[in-house]
């Protein structure tokens, strides 16, 4: 794998495999401009954002799907397996468990961990929602390397450090609440509103039109 | 509001806003430089977009972060309110049901429907689970203008069809599945699995390094 690719670009990766992994299957070639549509970026900017994988379309004809898709899975490292646990076994958690959309990119979900007793126990398709307290011996027996917080606001510091201290080197975190990184850890915030406040302004705009 | 903002500036006006809020309440000045690490992207990039909002920093003192998280929200159209319904309401529908995060930019979920008759009449704090057959007259009745499809994949074309009928006019889709827009209506997918695939990439890089 190419380490110099930057930031920007490896958020766009994603993009573009979902982009990929939505064409026709009997689909053999995209073009950078057929692919910045679906992206949503200039094609100039497909290209740029390719070539850091080696990746050159032909002009005329394009890129190979399978291929490129390969490619940016190798890059994204979806080629391994990355077990995951998730603490917080309320509605979202819950969901996360039980997202197919893991599942097709190597994340496999080998744990979810509650405090309350309420919840320890309940079973879920293949899993049992485990005490807080069976995390770290949980995370070393199954290799877990990513953590998911969904916890309330108030418990995603303390969660996080949990995490840390645990082996945890990669934390997403669904709670609305800035989590300072433990060291060492990498820590990503998801904002689930941040599509709609794009669908609001395109609303917004088509009112403000008529 | 300017109706020539690019379609990639207004993807990351939502970023912009999410990183503003971040700040510290007694910070009340943010440079480029310091709003471009938070979002990821480089400062150049930041000046342009908020150059489309008549936003322009001052050298050597930035933005003024109460005017600029203002602008943006203005820009967005999250200074309206956006009654929203949501169909589908397994652990993902419930999740999103009471997720803070919307509420927060005036995305107020007002109806929350479901086929099952075992989940109909249930209750999640304010809201009950109705009927898919009452959806029509509920949008309606309400005022609702965004549509969130959280059904299994199979359902999520029919469900689509059902809420443009019915005259919302965006949808946000988190099923896993592609849908086709009914006419007139913008459709939005959420792939939930992303932020974890850009999470995976470093850790692949890390574990290359050692």
């Amino acid at each position: 794998m190419n380490s110099n690719v930057p930031g920007v670009t490896v958020q766009r990766l994603p993009i573009y495999l979902s982009c990929l992994e939505r064409l026709p299957a009997d689909q053999e070639r995209v073009s950078s401009d057929e692919l910045a549509v679906l992206a949503g970026v200039t094609p100039a900017k497909v290209r740029k954002d390719l070539s850091y994988l080696g990746s050159f379309g032909v002009r005329g004809v394009g890129y190979e799907i399978d291929h490129l898709r390969f490619q940016i899975r190798i890059e994204l490292g979806l080629e391994e397996e990355w077990p995951v646990v998730i603490v917080g076994a309320g509605h979202l958690g819950k969901a996360l468990a039980r997202y197919d959309g893991f599942v097709d990119h190597g994340f496999d979900v080998v744990g979810l961990f509650d405090i309350d007793p309420a919840k320890i126990g309940s079973k879920l398709d293949g899993l049992v929602v485990e005490p807080l307290s069976d995390l770290k011996r949980s995370i070393r027996a199954r290799g877990a390397t990513i953590g998911i917080v969904t916890t309330p606001a108030a418990a995603a510091q303390e969660t996080a450090e949990v995490l840390g201290a645990a082996g945890i080197r990669s934390i997403l975190n669904f709670a609305p609440v800035v989590i300072k990184p433990p060291e060492g850890v990498d820590v990503r915030r998801v904002d689930l509103s941040t599509e709609l406040q794009v669908l609001s302004f395109y609303l917004h705009r088509r009112r403000n039109e008529e």
